[in-house]
C-alpha cells in the first residue's frame, strides 16, 4: 500500500482529506465539520459541540504548567469555540488517559482546574471517561452550547467592506511560551531549583499562556450593542490563520494594517530582547483565544465605544487576495504559518 | 504532598472521587456522570451525550486489530451507550491523536471504519480535532443523542422481583480477544507470515471482539413489545460488575442463575481448550455491548417472544446482596472483576 506522510497533508489538510463527502442522515444536524462548533437542531434552539485533545508533550509541557492551569485551560479554549459561535457553553465531557506516573492528587489538582472553570463560565460537568495510559497525559474534552438560531455567527459570512475586528492583544500568549522555554532550557544542569528573574513583572505573559480565558464578556458587549457578527471565529492559531479561513469560507479577501493589530508592551519589550518580530509572533503565535470577528461597516459608531475590541482592517473582493499592509503602507500577502500540531511534531 | 497511586481507587473510584460534589449551574442539565449517558434538557426532547477515550496499548492492539475494524468499533461503542439509555444516537465528534508511525492511508482506513458504523446506524459525523501525538494511536468520540423525556432508561430504577434479563451472549468478545492473543504469542519469532488454522469455523469470536455491535435491534423490539425497562445499561465490563452497579445504584440485590448466562458454543468450546472457566469469562469478560435491563415481572408475558433476550434472574430485596446460584443451587456472592482499565495497566 502507498505510504503518504500525514505531515504532507498538515492538519487542516488531513482533516479536510478525512471529512469531505461526509453525508447528514439525522434531521437534527445543521452543521457539521468546519467550524468552530457543530450545530445540532434538537426541538428549536440549536444545540453546539466541539471538542479538543490534549496530548503531553504537543500542547502542553508538564515541566512548567502546573496541573491546575492545565485543567483550566483544557476547559476554557473549549468554552471559547462555542462564544466563537456566538453561544453560551453549557455541559462539558472530560476524557482522562493517565499513566502510572501520576497520583490521585495529581488528579485532583488537574480536576480542581477544569471545576473551577467550570464555576466561572457557569458550565456543567455532565460526564466523561477515565482509563490508564501507557505514556503520559490525554485529556479530551467535548463542549456543548446553545444559542439561538438566529444568534449563531458562522465564519462564511463576511461580507465585502465588513470591518475586522479583534479582542485584546496578540502574541502575548506565545511570548509567554517562549518565556517558559527559556527558563526551562536555562534550569537544565541547575539542581538548586532557584530563579527566576526573568519572570518577574511578566506575570501577565504566563498568565496568557498558562491560563488563558474566552471573551464572554466581549460575546456579551457586542450582544448589548446591538452589534451581529457576520463572521467569527476565536484565534487559537494565529491572526493570520484565522483572518484566511474566514476569507476562504466567506469567498471574500482582506487587509490587515500592520499597525492596527493590538501587541502588548510587555510582549513587545520580551520579543526585543529575544530577537523575535512581535508583528510576526502577533500574526502567527498560537492560543491567544482571543475572538476575531467581522461586522457590517455601518456597526462603526456601535463598536468604538467597547473596550478591549480593535478594528484591524476590513474585508476586500476576494481578486485582492488575503493581504496584510506594512507601516510604510506596503502590501504583502499574509502567511498562515500557523500553530500546527503536525508541524509542531516535526520539531520535536 | 502525599501520593496515593491511582490503582489503589481503581477507575471507578478514581471517577467517583473527582466527580463527587459537582453542582450543576445549567437550567439544561438533567443528569450528570454515573450512568451511560448524560441527560441534558434543550427545550422539550432530552440530548444524551457520552464520550469514549481509546488509547493504544491499552483498549487496543494493532498487531491484530485492523484500523478499519478499531474505527467502526469505536463508534459503535459509543452508540451502545445511547441505545442503553434507551435513546438514539445522533452525533458524534472525533478526536484523534497521531503519532508519526501512522500514514495518511492509515487514517483513511481508520475513518472508513468509522463512517461505515455512522451509516449503518444513521448517525453523523459532525466535527473532530485531529492532531500530533508523541506515541501511539488516540481516538476520543463522543456521542449525541435524543429521547423522548418519557423514553430514557436510568440504572436506578431496578425494583423488587423485576426481572433481570440479557441479550446475545457473554464472555464471547472476550474469547475471541484470548484467541487473537494466543495467536499473536504463537507468531512471535514465525517470519512466514503464515497461519491461521486456530481461526478456522472460530470467525464468529473474532466479530465478536473486532468489529462489535450496538443492540438497536433490540430496543427497537422492546419499543414494540411495549416493555419499557426500569433499568439499563451496555454490558462492557462484564455481567458481574455491570449488575452490580445496576443493585447499588437502585438500591436493592439481585440473583443471577448460572445456568441461565447465555453462553456461545464455540466461545465454551475454546475456552474449555483454554483451560478457562466459560461462566467466569461470561461474568467478568469485557467488551459484549449487550444490554442487561431489568423490567417489570408482569411484561413476562411480553418478553418471552423476543428473539435473543435472555431472562437470567430476578431483582431482590437489597438484605439479600448479589447473588449468583449455582447450577447445584449454592449461593455465591457476585464478583466484580470488571474489566478495570486500571489493573490491565499493572499488568502490562
Amino acid at each position: 500500500m502507498d505510504r503518504t506522510e500525514i505531515s504532507t497533508l498538515g492538519e487542516f489538510g488531513l482533516i479536510k482529506h478525512l471529512t469531505e463527502k461526509l453525508n447528514f442522515q439525522q434531521p437534527s444536524t445543521v452543521v457539521g465539520v468546519g467550524d468552530d462548533a457543530a450545530v445540532m437542531n434538537f426541538d428549536g434552539s440549536r444545540v453546539l459541540m466541539t471538542t479538543d485533545l490534549l496530548l503531553e508533550g504537543i500542547h502542553f509541557n508538564l515541566e512548567y504548567v502546573p496541573l491546575k492551569h492545565l485543567g483550566y485551560k483544557a476547559a476554557v479554549v473549549n468554552f471559547s469555540d462555542i462564544y466563537a459561535m456566538n453561544g453560551t457553553p453549557t455541559q462539558i465531557t472530560v476524557g482522562l488517559g493517565i499513566s502510572s506516573r501520576f497520583s490521585v492528587e495529581d488528579m485532583e489538582q488537574l480536576y480542581s482546574g477544569i471545576r473551577l472553570a467550570c464555576e466561572r463560565y457557569g458550565v456543567d460537568l455532565v460526564g466523561g471517561d477515565t482509563c490508564a495510559s501507557v505514556n503520559g497525559l490525554t485529556i479530551a474534552i467535548t463542549c456543548l452550547g446553545k444559542a439561538a438560531p438566529e444568534d449563531i455567527v458562522y465564519r462564511n459570512g463576511a461580507k465585502v467592506n465588513d470591518l475586522i475586528c479583534v479582542t485584546g492583544n496578540l502574541g502575548t500568549a506565545y511570548m509567554g511560551l517562549q518565556l517558559l522555554e527559556r527558563e526551562r532550557i536555562a534550569q537544565r544542569g541547575n539542581s538548586s531549583g532557584e530563579q527566576i528573574a526573568a519572570f518577574e513583572g511578566r506575570e501577565y505573559l504566563l498568565e496568557r499562556q498558562l491560563k488563558p480565558e474566552a471573551r464572554r464578556d466581549i460575546i456579551a458587549r457586542l450582544r448589548e450593542a446591538g452589534i451581529h457578527p457576520t463572521a467569527m471565529m476565536d484565534i487559537s492559531d494565529g491572526l493570520s490563520s484565522e483572518i484566511k479561513h474566514i476569507c476562504q469560507l466567506s469567498g471574500v479577501g482582506c487587509a490587515i494594517y500592520e499597525d492596527k493589530i493590538p501587541i502588548d508592551f510587555k510582549a513587545a519589550e520580551l520579543a526585543e530582547e529575544m530577537n523575535l518580530n512581535i508583528v510576526t509572533c502577533a500574526l502567527n503565535g498560537g492560543e491567544d483565544y482571543e475572538l476575531l470577528f467581522t461586522c457590517d461597516i455601518n456597526d462603526y459608531e456601535k463598536l468604538i465605544p467597547i473596550e478591549d475590541v480593535y478594528l484591524v482592517g476590513h474585508i476586500t473582493k476576494p481578486e485582492y487576495g488575503t493581504l496584510l499592509i506594512g507601516r510604510n503602507g506596503e502590501e504583502l500577502s499574509l502567511q498562515a504559518q500557523g500553530w500546527q500540531a503536525f508541524d509542531n511534531e516535526i520539531k520535536l
